[in-house]
């Protein structure tokens, strides 16, 4: 099963990417793991917001399969706790899913078109993150969930 | 009013530090801010998880002053969203607070001395995070309350 991160907009700043890097990485013990970045869709930044999620929507949804598992970051999905994460992700596995998505939309979130073929709508907290940061978080989590399925230490509750 | 963040544990480590530094220079246009790092107990890795937080509890909370407002960071504290955290803050410099300390304990959290003491205690997410990444969170929260209060643009729902 692979891990697909996707992100719209500009790759990591620096004071992210060295942790994501690192984290990606670590993840790659566990699962194949990509990255994607969505470019913010030219001449977007005048559209109102919901012209430009809904250009972003078209451009994201054209690269989804429809047997990729698609997790959406947004602040009205439901929590998990880390030990719940690692689950779904094993539910994934025994499902024999061949891709699973974790995207991450742009600056005003994601389309109704999205959230509509997302199979599962992720908050990371009530918190709202900037983009980069989330990006980092979620690595890390994802990384988690793989040392917490395969009894490592990383992880004390 | 000082903001004062405190961890137990190194000092950053390079991952997390320069978005540390950059959000905490930043919250410096708003309030004086601190970071003060309290070293783990010497020989307290050997101790029993309990000892170990005793120890760390009777050296933190020998720096706390009876009117200073104090922030615990725990899992099973309560959860803000952004705009009720600004509003938090907002209240305790209402309050004329000399000093708001939000507090990052050790490896295993807090002793229950610490959360008596406790004035708040305030749970980022659902999810574990590694004590590094907490406080690069906390810095971009406390940073972009400020934001809020002051109407800027940083923050968007």
């Amino acid at each position: 099963m692979k891990i697909s991160f996707r992100s719209v907009g500009k790759t990591n700043e620096a004071y992210v990417n060295d942790g994501i890097s690192d984290f990606t990485k670590r993840i790659g013990r566990y699962f194949p793991v990509e990255w994607k970045f969505y470019p913010v869709p030219k001449n977007s930044q005048h559209l109102p917001t919901e012209g430009q999620k809904k250009k972003e929507a078209e451009m994201i949804l054209s690269t989804i399969h429809p047997d990729d598992f698609l997790v959406v970051l947004d602040e009205n999905g439901k929590q998990f706790n880390s030990v719940a994460l690692a689950k779904f992700l094993q539910a994934r596995a025994n499902e024999s899913r061949k891709q699973v998505i974790f995207l991450i939309g742009g600056a005003f979130g994601v389309a109704d078109a999205v959230l509509q073929r997302a199979d599962f709508t992720w908050s990371l907290s009530k918190l709202v993150f900037p983009h980069q940061l989330v990006r980092l978080i979620l690595a890390e989590q994802v990384y988690r969930a793989c040392t917490i399925l395969n009894n490592e230490k990383y992880h004390h509750e």
